[in-house]
C-alpha cells in the first residue's frame, strides 16, 4: 500500500474529497454530469480481478455508499457504474448519475461531448453535500 | 423472485449459457469482443444500489468469477465491467475482454461499430470453454 499513489491524470480530472476505508472518492471535473470516481488505493490494480475477494467485497460496499449518497443528492433516472481504465490503467470506478435530459443520454457519457467546468458556488455546495451523505449517513 | 424473468432485449442480444447463485450468464452476439453479461435474477432490480448487501456481495462474486474465465480464455489487454441500463432498464453487468487490436480500442464499445455475427463452431467452442472454467474452477 505504501507505493500507491494518484494516477496524475486522475489527479488533474479530479477534485479530491477524501478516502473511504479502500477507495479515494474524487468528483470528475465535468459539469455536464454528477460524476464520482472511487480509486481503491492499492498499488498495482489495474482490473477489479486485481484485488483480493475482501478488497472486491469493501469496493461494492462503497460502490453502495458512494451510490446511495450521490442518488440522494441529485435524484436521477439511472446510475452508471463502470470499471473501464483503457486510457488509464489505474483501477477506478466512475459512478455517474444519469438524467434523460444530459447530453449523452441515453448513450454512455465518455467521449460524447466536451467536459464543461463547474460552477465554484455549485460544486463546492455539492462536495458538501457529498461529504455529509458519505461519511455521516 | 418469482417474476424475474429476462427482459426481452437482453434475450433478443444474447446466448443464455446457464445460472449462477445469482445471475444469469450470457454471452453477446456480437463476435467483435468476447463480451458477457450477468443478470441478477431480481424483478424490478434497475441499478446496484436495489440489490441488497448480500446480493451485491454474491453479484461482486460472480463478477470476478466470469471475469477470470474470461481472462484465461481470452488473454485480454484490459477488462471492462460496466452496469449502464440507459436503453435497458433491467440490471445487467457487462463483462466484456477488450485488446488494444479490437475495432472499439481505446473507447468503450458501445455503439461504435455494427455486432458482427458469431462463426457458429468459434462461438461453440468458446461457450464449452466458458461453462467449464465457471461452473467447475
Amino acid at each position: 500500500m505504501a507505493d500507491w499513489s494518484l494516477h496524475r491524470q486522475l489527479e488533474q480530472d479530479t477534485i479530491n474529497i477524501g478516502d473511504l476505508p479502500l477507495s479515494r472518492v474524487l468528483v470528475v471535473n465535468d459539469a455536464n454530469y454528477p460524476w464520482l470516481m472511487l480509486v481503491p488505493r492499492r498499488a498495482n490494480a489495474k482490473d477489479l480481478v486485481d484485488l483480493n475477494e475482501v478488497e472486491q467485497g469493501q469496493l461494492m460496499t462503497e460502490i453502495n455508499r458512494v451510490s446511495r449518497a450521490l442518488q440522494d443528492i441529485t435524484k436521477p433516472d439511472k446510475l452508471n457504474i463502470a470499471a473501464l481504465g483503457n486510457v488509464v490503467p489505474q483501477l477506478h470506478v466512475h459512478v455517474i448519475a444519469r438524467r434523460t435530459s444530459d447530453p449523452a443520454w441515453p448513450r454512455p457519457v465518455w467521449g460524447v461531448v466536451p467536459p464543461v467546468a463547474h460552477d465554484p458556488q455549485e460544486i463546492e455546495h455539492f462536495i458538501r453535500a457529498l461529504r455529509k451523505q458519505i461519511w455521516l449517513s
